[in-house]
């Protein structure tokens, strides 16, 4: 085998930075605070002016070709249980970055080929969301299916398609605006891995951000050949499942299985701002510690930089990166630039605050059974050129620039 | 060329009663009335016990792979506005069965293969999206579009997945129960094809469902070998594309493109229903006369034979079938019985009423541009027999059977 092509996401078809799709939305209305983590709308189901709304889409993108693979290989249905959960925290992890954190009302989309995607496949989803809202109730965040729709696409969906949509109701006054960042603030890390107190399993810290890649860098192409199903048959085939590994190896370093690392699923920060949100009597009390939340998905580590104004967010204490970060970077000989720029490396919520504030924010999180400490800090930028993350890690480092 | 096989959805991977779907969440909460036509649930937002909530979600289905093919063989973009039309009446005339007419909020949620489809058709379908919300605002029709993803998931998505996802809210004594349909009832049907008043081209009758059949049926298999991304490859060769079609050539009888008559959008109802239902003071008048409203999408003709109890519907002046229907069905030699199974084959609404009120809903269909009369009518079902559907049509019976 020759000199392995190195594997970048715009070359597998995937725009972590979505520039046309942002280019083709720009004239659409940006809501009531542009500057808030979500759209934020007015309540106009009632007319209440102080009240706003949520409306929010997301879905666990291709994690559900691993979920069809495992079943497959193992006959263990189950997977797709944790897509509900991807589908559905990459929606309400948004929302909460916003200020709120309960009562969620639910529709979910499903596609699917019904050649290949039975009846099972389509319980054991619903299945998963039913059990991931009745897990939150018990912790005091209420969320509500409200139905959804199945659609037999095959001729436009090669396995299944797995997408959920958020409604979110609260006072106007408690939307926290993440642009509201200012140089001096101290940025908090809430770990992506461990096993939270309200969690069955360690995580392995993914998410339903970075899977094209995730998926290309690390399994074998023995299953393009056993599942033409998987992969889109334009990819170049140097980098399609280019990757070393089987779903039942062991991700090295641990003793997990790749496929299961992969399939972790998306963990919920919302117990976490919960808990930290109701430390405040007040809204004002509240944005006087906390500036801004982030939820790093999409973007990855760069995420951040899309809010606030001449603002840096310098990051030079990151979390040790997790095994599943290090097995895709190493197997896909991923640059450690397009790393950070797509995966959430440790961390995945983000909490910019006061730096007296730190503190309490990493309790709360360890109450919780989640690591969390001060990763870095947000300062002023050169003038004139925007913002810039700057991430400092393994003795290099990486700089960033948003518009 | 032999005997060519006829085709029926079941063969295409396409299920028009989705009976594993509804196996799969028959434990699934039916919310507040079982009976409506959407599934309506307790307004959670605000905790009003006098309003209600419905979260729908719906979409083009594979409606958009025509809009492909248009825009791929004509360079032609905005049939990709049709498909943000398409994905939002799905929902909407949904909504309007169960009596609520106005404020909707719409996500919109965008699954593409970036290989094939960019930034020029996502802003095709939103500014879609947005034609249409202005169009329905100008008739007094509340839409609010609240954003929306488009996801890059090309190993999932051959070409273009457009969906989306609405929200309304209104008092509880509003909604119609479709199952209040009484034998002696008068169905009146509102025609689909034709040019209402609030749009701006002639209507070939066609809406999102039924597609898979109609493309397979009609259009010519040089497609495949140009466009093999417009198949699931595991779709029966003698099948798949196997119609004498091209997107150019005249419907028979008629000056319409085939591409044009496939894509005509899906009118909405929306109009008309507002119109019938602003003539009640009360809803317990309305009740009185309107005892259901059915939106004939997936299921065709069948769909009503879901609501009521012990009641047959009898359908026996329907409308001439329209031309894109008849050449779907004689270009795919598929069985009559199929057809009305799957189509509309003339109209997609339909007024369970008291026989006085046929009149009236005809008016009011006629004042917008639409034909509209009776084509049938409820009658008792067999003791025993659950609900039947009968088509008398061109010299036939049809007769369906529902649980």
């Amino acid at each position: 085998m020759g000199k392995k092509k190195a594997m970048t996401y715009a070359n597998l078809g995937v725009s972590s930075q979505k520039e046309d799709v942002h280019a083709a939305i720009k004239a659409v209305d940006k809501g009531l605070f542009p500057s808030a983590f979500c759209k934020v709308i007015p309540d106009i189901m009632t007319g209440d002016d102080s009240k706003c709304l949520i409306f929010h889409a997301d879905g666990a993108g291709t994690k559900s070709i691993l979920a069809y693979l495992w079943w497959k290989e193992r006959g263990d249905v189950n997977a797709f249980k944790g897509i509900a959960q991807d589908a559905l925290v990459m929606n309400v992890d948004d929302i909460a970055c916003t200020g709120l954190v309960s009562n969620f009302t639910i529709s979910n989309t499903i596609g699917r080929n019904k050649l290949l995607v039975p009846g099972e496949v389509i319980a054991a989803v619903i299945d998963g969301y039913q059990e991931f809202v009745d897990a939150m109730g018990k912790l005091g965040i209420a969320m509500y299916l409200c139905g959804g729709e199945t659609a037999d696409v095959g001729d436009l969906v090669r396995t299944v398609v797995v997408d959920s949509t958020v409604m979110a109701r609260g006072p106007r006054d408690a939307i926290i605006e993440t642009s509201s960042v200012v140089p001096g603030d101290a940025i908090v890390g809430i770990a992506s891995t461990g096993k939270a107190s309200y969690e069955r399993e360690e995580n392995s810290g993914i998410s339903s951000n970075g899977i094209t890649m995730a998926r290309h860098a690390v399994l074998h192409r023995d299953y393009v050949a056993k599942y033409p199903e998987i992969v889109d048959p334009a990819v170049d085939k140097d980098l399609a499942y280019a990757g070393p590994y089987h779903v039942d190896d062991a991700v090295p370093g641990t003793s997990v299985a790749v496929g299961k690392a992969l399939l972790s699923p998306t963990r919920t920060y919302l117990p976490v701002v919960k808990d930290l949100l109701s430390k405040f009597a007040t809204a004002k009390e509240l944005k006087s510690s906390i500036h801004g939340l982030v939820h790093a998905t999409g973007g990855g580590m760069t995420k951040c930089g899309r809010f606030g104004s001449g603002v840096s967010y310098v990051k030079d204490d990151l979390f040790e990166v997790p095994p599943v970060f290090a097995m895709i970077q190493s197997a896909g000989k991923v640059a450690w630039d397009e790393m950070y720029k797509v995966f959430n490396m440790g961390h995945r919520l983000e909490v910019m605050c006061v730096p007296s504030f730190a503190e309490e924010v990493i309790s709360a999180a360890r109450r919780l059974g989640i690591s969390a400490k001060v990763i870095g800090r947000v300062e002023k930028a050169a003038p004139g050129a925007g913002n810039a993350v700057i991430v400092r890690s393994r003795g290099r480092v990486f700089k960033y620039r948003s518009e």
